[in-house]
């Protein structure tokens, strides 16, 4: 049988692939990771927001290639059923896939702005009006997810909108975000997922290999 | 038991909004429409790729609330099995949901250089070399499907990826994207669909409230 693998790039500025990664950890994949050099084009034009890739993350398994992270969010739901990847009740799986959706087509302006670094701290960085908008926006996500369905995680257990989300509770971190008790004591739950951790610790692990200024104005 | 509505804005330029409603029709689901006026301030953010709108498109069917396409597509599929949303082999479902995904959350240069105007006909617009990069990787996107599952469709049956799709169908058109011929059968076999043609025709009888010069530099 051939091999499953997961490729991703960055584990410090990509946050698609910690997304595609999470998950497929959340489904109980075994994977090898196969890693891209920050410095490929294709890795660096993700990571810089300027396009999707189709090369990360993308997931290969039993013959099938799956890339796009709700493509293989769907996927591993599908092949791993009882990792509860989805809610059971059919309104909250509808719920949980929209605010999966509003984070993969969406908050362009928080993404830009407020960048995935997990070697940074930034504390106190001045948000600009369209970014708080983006993260006005996810809070109250959170906010009407953890009332509705109790928590601690958006849907009650841990589904795929926790994978979605986890970047965004780094960059809240990194750039010392204020959010209200309800978001922070999410972010608190999210922070200390052991996948979550092993994750980071890699991160800080890897050779810095791109540049601060390595960013065009 | 309640109604069931699909909220949509501009059928002359809200490609989200088309969308939506041509899953609901492929789902064979009777729906009554909500229409958003197009100068309110969420339609016009989503039309303008401002940020993805939770009003446009949005599914309410027995109870529950659903929005973002893709995820309506999914609560369609659950709905409507027999449908045939998503293709029956799983390979193809997850290359299916794959490219659903690229549509979702990419080619932002295509999407803001050529808006969907269903009134338009700008022949010959000079394509700018990002924009020019999503049409050839949206075109060999298509050409693989067609050659993989033999058309006419994407994945031969009609699927939730031509709806994904239809509306880059109509930018072609509006326009005069050149394109090789195999994209431009499957453009043909698009324009065909009665349910694309009845949107096309309501789009022509909307006042045109939004003004050609209605747009910030």
């Amino acid at each position: 049988m051939s091999k499953t693998t997961l490729t991703i790039s960055s584990k410090t500025y990509s946050s698609w692939s910690l997304r595609g990664w999470l998950l497929a950890r959340f489904a109980g994949l075994e994977f090898e990771e196969v890693l891209i050099p920050p410095d490929d084009a294709a890795a660096r034009a993700e990571i810089l927001l300027l396009s999707p890739s189709i090369l990360v993350p993308c997931l290969r398994h039993q013959g099938v290639t799956v890339w796009d992270t709700l493509a293989i969010a769907e996927y591993l739901n599908e092949i791993r059923p009882k990792a509860g990847l989805l809610p059971e009740d059919r309104a909250a799986r509808a719920h949980c896939r929209a605010i999966c959706g509003e984070m993969h087509s969406g908050f362009a302006a928080m993404r830009s702005a407020l960048p995935m670094n997990l070697k940074g701290n930034f504390p106190g960085m001045k948000v600009w009006s369209r970014a708080q908008a983006d993260i006005d926006r996810i809070t109250a996500i959170w906010t009407e997810c953890l009332t509705r369905y109790g928590g601690p995680y958006l849907f009650g257990q841990r589904t795929m909108a926790d994978a979605m989300y986890a970047p965004v509770v780094t960059r809240f971190v990194t750039y010392g975000v204020m959010l209200d008790p309800e978001p922070v004591a999410y972010c608190k739950q999210i922070l200390a997922m052991p996948e979550l951790q092993e994750w980071i610790a890699a991160a800080r692990a890897e050779p810095d290999e791109i540049s601060e200024l390595d960013v065009e104005f």
